[in-house]
């Protein structure tokens, strides 16, 4: 069967070469102007630094994670060979090394897609694109190469993977944490006295946080969603593949095991045919192109599982449980775009209620928010039992457990939802590098066209951000039901009996979780704009002269508060998904922390919708004014807006995406210490 | 056996008495001023007729749902006897009578309460407290005396008394979503364009919303909570009783089954002798006297609840099982009062962050409401689990099963919480009096002095009031879980796994049902707000003479408003606690439902702590800047602070308290449908 996980390898390969053809075709493009490269170096000094300091901690906390798993697990069951540690550290090591490079690349492509808009609308597209499809390939296809790897490394036993999945998760909650943190507090810092008190605009480069403000884009935005989505790959295909484990044992074919790594290298192969596609008037609406590649990936994917499915299981109902899960990414798309688009409702909503000022603003934007959990929350329940019908059919077909077939089912959905994980990476990735373009135009004094054209693709990397957002917590919640899945395979629970008192109280003190975290996170950030606000007064108010054009004002200062405050509000919600099922599996042993994984999966994904849709709201809703509308800029309605603008920014770049995270790092930790919870609990 | 039943009976009657004796203090007092005389019969007008219209609504609601009762369940199984829509309907019409006559004496008091403050502080404590408790008292001995005769008239069997807690669960729903929705939208419309724009005090008469605002006072937080309550009491009681009978089954002992009973009369004399030691110097801390009844209260209740154990069932484990709910009832009361009390570090750094403004106020509120959800939900497990061993150590001695046993101590520990209910009942209806007292003398010019003086009990009635609503909100999640255990029972389902397909997405859809449910209450306040804000902004311009004081304001106008955005308002968040379980059941079964039913219960009290205290924070922000800290009243923090009580008070009126009965209904609707579920389902 080795020539089947041949094509698994041969994806990631694919993957890595064409991003790193792309990465070359945005870094030839040369950048001729003085001030640009200033600020583009600034940024990248402020946004390495950070890495480096961020980079820093995350890697003492691993290091103490690693002794501790290798005493634990790896020293005596595996006669030495440390397949759990070792695991962890690559893990570990390639989410942060996709961070990176994902980084690199990034703010590379920053500065030449401003530089392009002076001479080519076509040219910063693609720029901004390949940019952002970089960070797609390099995620998808270094996470498929690693556990491929050591999948033929580890003695074909997908369970000894899993400290792979475990060091990812880890480090991609600290990345998207601490980015999350650092990128608000700067923005938050910077629009408060820059925008609101002195009246400067937005990435004025007389505002002190104004580099703070862009390097924070790039490692929130870009480092940070790497690593999410690189950890999100993994911890579907580690998950995919022990669910696997029972089919194989039963019908003797390896294919159920590896299936998830080959269905991973077709959307790779659909991602790279859809970078063909990227095309049309890029004048008329940048939407347009991105669009069309996104609908070309979808139909090859389409295609792909097709001829993958037959051809390897032969069931065409798993392939109509992959499609369910396709169309459940497109579903997810549409009522992302429903609830954050401006022509619809919600936003227009907001808008509305904007003109009684900011406490409407925010009641009627924490309604809509509220709202918007509901469509997902029936989308996904639709899909699971589709897809778990479905294997179950196919199981039924082929003689094998039904419930074990149906579970199968809903992994191949998640794989189907997953498979164009790679193109609308690339997506998000536009986001950032579109608006930071923006801002090194503004800050650079670029005439008023160029900036205007930029604005253009500005916007288009919100409705895209906002997209892939959804689309990401979607994932993350079939993600985290897989690994749950998997959970008790490893454990060996066949039945959670919910009327039990400890798994009742696990699930409770699970759905608590992400609340308690989000708290933490969203009082990180709020502290550290707290202290950029002060520093941002502070210089304007001992150095009248910045505000006059005559003083440079002290950039560096205000990175490094916003780097201190990432690193010291990182740890202690950082510490929830590990201590929450390790305090929870020593009271209640293994069932209460399946129960806990359950709770904390579902109040997740419900919250973190609620962020991440609500904060979208809110600054379209902004955006919405700004056309002209309730007033335009500068009314009163406006103001309001800004206020629920800001409100929003650190549940939507914050919290909610770092709930994606909680919820698979939640179920991955319970994956490699679920074990343990079998033998050692109190109840 | 009947003669235990006596004492309930005995005791239900004693706290009716108690109650007319108290409204007879209440109403006894003369009021010999005009000015107050006036405003006092536009809110009693305002009031009346509001709930006139809700009471119209409801009906016509309950009869549809009565007719469908009768016709599924009564027509053919009971040989012709509608228990169930009998029950319903008694429990639908005992809940408004118990909200109807709440209303009435509060309105009464309130008159009185601002009145008696011209002479003697003490007699307004009385008046406001005495008022407060004919609500506690009202509710207690109506609910105890219904339930009680129903058991005996219904062949003692509590099964069938379902449709009493249903209607009364269902009365309550729209009591206080309706009445919550009315009482913000006034107030917000209210303090939007007279506070911020017209920049007219609180309670001025000038503001043509000013009598809605006070009616709402009445309609939300009296009637609205007395029917919270009422039902609370019911679905308690009810769910109890259905759990004893297992072990009546197994013993032959009725106590097992009207323990609750009794132990709600015990309840009532402590609470009637507590009333005794309301005592201490009301001059210096009027808040001293209220807090020595409650703590004379709780020993008399440790006391009886002993000599009522240790006399019926014999089993020192359940009496320590009921010291755990009175233990719980008092570390919610600490929790909730760190986390609104000035003197603690949430509302004290909500207050701070308000010197940034809007926008870091509601972000550090929003942090601290995630996290004020933490301890709760703690100290809730720790009480299960406790409870739930208690009561096996029960069941081992008594050679009972020992998860019966275990679920009878839980079902004790809710009583123990409950135990107190009547007295915490009565300060929670003293808040809504003393607050409007305050309106009263507001409105009626009452000199600078006797303003002052009430101003000192209004603020320890936003104390008393935060507190019960925390109260409340522990005691429902109890009273949930105890009504969820019923259902098992009515269904017979002995376990419930969570691994099928169907119970995990019955969780997920229960999950939500909460969020959906806030989006739409917290909408039609948002909508009916704006609605308000746009009345008063159109009189203050047509007639500019309101302003000064030439011409009154239209009041009934902005009555009238409140009064069709509540009824508009409240049916469609209604329907869903009916229609969630009603599809999931159809769909996936009883099993589905029961899941269906943590989840909503889970999230929902959750979900309510978060809003309940989060609105406290934020009123409470608001209060300590203008005790003069961070520029005190008129600065921007204070600006900001008053955006952040704004968007508070939906949380903390309408959605919080509206989800207790919420999770309880849907529990309930579920005890009563369940059987349905058992047949007819889909999957």
């Amino acid at each position: 069967m080795l020539d089947l996980g041949i094509f698994a390898l041969l994806g990631g390969v694919v993957s890595l070469v064409v991003a790193i053809i792309l990465s070359y075709l945005v870094v030839r493009e040369k950048v001729d102007d003085e001030k640009m490269l200033e600020i583009y170096n600034a940024i990248r000094e402020g946004a390495s630094a950070y890495l480096k300091t961020q980079y820093k901690t995350i890697s003492y906390i691993a290091l103490v994670i690693t002794v501790l798993l290798y005493g634990v697990f790896d020293y005596y069951p595996h006669n030495g060979v440390p397949y759990i540690s070792i695991g962890f550290i690559l893990g570990a090591v390639a989410s942060l090394a996709a961070g990176w490079i994902s980084m690199d690349v990034a703010t590379r492509a920053n500065v030449r897609a401003a530089y392009s808009a002076k001479h080519s609308l076509k040219k910063t597209l693609d720029i901004g694109f390949y940019g952002g499809m970089v960070m797609g390939l390099f995620n998808v296809g270094l996470s498929l190469l690693g556990i491929t790897l050591l999948y033929y490394l580890f003695n074909k036993d997908p369970e000894l993977i899993v400290g792979f999945g475990f060091g990812a998760s880890l480090a991609a909650l600290f990345a998207q944490l601490g980015g999350g943190i650092y990128t608000k507090a700067a923005d938050i810092g910077a629009d408060l006295v820059g925008k609101v008190e002195a009246g400067i605009p937005e990435d004025d480069p007389r505002n002190p946080a104004v580099i703070a403000d862009n390097v924070g884009d790039n490692v929130g935005d870009v480092a940070g969603r790497g690593a999410d989505l690189f950890e999100s790959m993994s911890a579907e295909n580690i998950g995919a593949m022990i669910i696997g484990i029972a089919l194989t044992a039963v019908t003797g074919k390896e294919v159920f095991i590896i299936f998830p790594l080959l269905a991973r290298a077709v959307g790779i192969l659909a991602a790279v045919l859809g970078i063909l596609f990227v095309r049309g008037d890029v004048e008329k609406n940048p939407f347009i192109p991105l669009r069309n590649g996104m609908v070309a990936t979808t139909i090859f994917a389409l295609i792909g599982f097709y001829i993958l499915i037959i051809e390897t299981i032969g069931s065409i109902y798993l392939y109509y449980a992959a499609i369910s899960g396709v169309v459940t990414s497109v579903l997810i798309l549409l009522i992302t775009d429903y609830y954050t688009g401006y022509h619809y409702r919600p936003v227009k909503e907001v808008a509305e209620a904007s003109q009684t000022g900011p406490a409407t603003n925010i009641l009627s934007g924490f309604a809509a928010a509220l709202e918007s959990t509901v469509l997902p929350v029936v989308v996904i329940s639709v899909v699971l039992i589709a897809s778990y019908y479905l294997g179950m059919a196919f199981a039924d077909e082929f003689g094998l457990n039904l419930h074990i077939g149906g579970v199968y089912g809903t992994a191949v959905a998640t794989m189907g939802m997953l498979s164009v994980a790679g193109f609308v990476l690339g997506l998000d990735g536009f986001g950032p590098i579109a608006d930071n373009a923006g801002g090194i135009a503004e800050m650079s004094g670029q005439p008023e066209e160029v900036r205007k054209a930029i604005d253009k693709f500005d916007a288009v990397g919100n409705t895209t951000k906002a997209l892939t957002k959804g689309y990401a917590m979607g994932s993350a919640g079939l993600a985290a039901l897989l690994l749950f899945q998997a959970y008790l395979d490893i454990v060996h629970i066949s039945f959670l009996d919910l009327l039990q008192i400890k798994n009742l109280i696990g699930l409770f003190i699970g759905a608590l979780l992400p609340f308690f975290f989000s708290s933490l996170a969203i009082r990180a950030v709020s502290k550290a704009a707290k202290a950029m606000v002060e520093e941002v007064r502070r210089q304007f108010k001992e150095n009248p002269g910045i505000l006059e054009w005559k003083v440079k004002p002290d950039y560096a200062r205000c990175v490094s508060i916003s780097t201190l405050a990432a690193q010291k509000g990182m740890v202690l919600p950082g510490l929830i998904p590990l201590l929450g099922p390790l305090v929870v599996g020593f009271i209640f042993g293994a069932d209460g922390v399946g129960a806990l994984n359950i709770g904390a999966t579902f109040s997740g994904f419900i919250l973190a919708m609620m962020m991440n849709t609500g904060g979208a709201i809110w600054d379209n809703a902004k955006k919405y004014i700004e056309l002209g509308f309730f007033g335009g800029k500068g009314s009163e309605a406006h103001k309001a807006a800004v206020v629920g603008d800001t409100v929003g920014d650190p549940l939507k770049d914050t919290a909610g995406p770092s709930l994606h995270i909680l919820i698979k790092l939640i179920n991955t930790f319970s994956l490699v210490f679920g074990p343990l919870f079998l033998v050692y609990y109190l109840l």
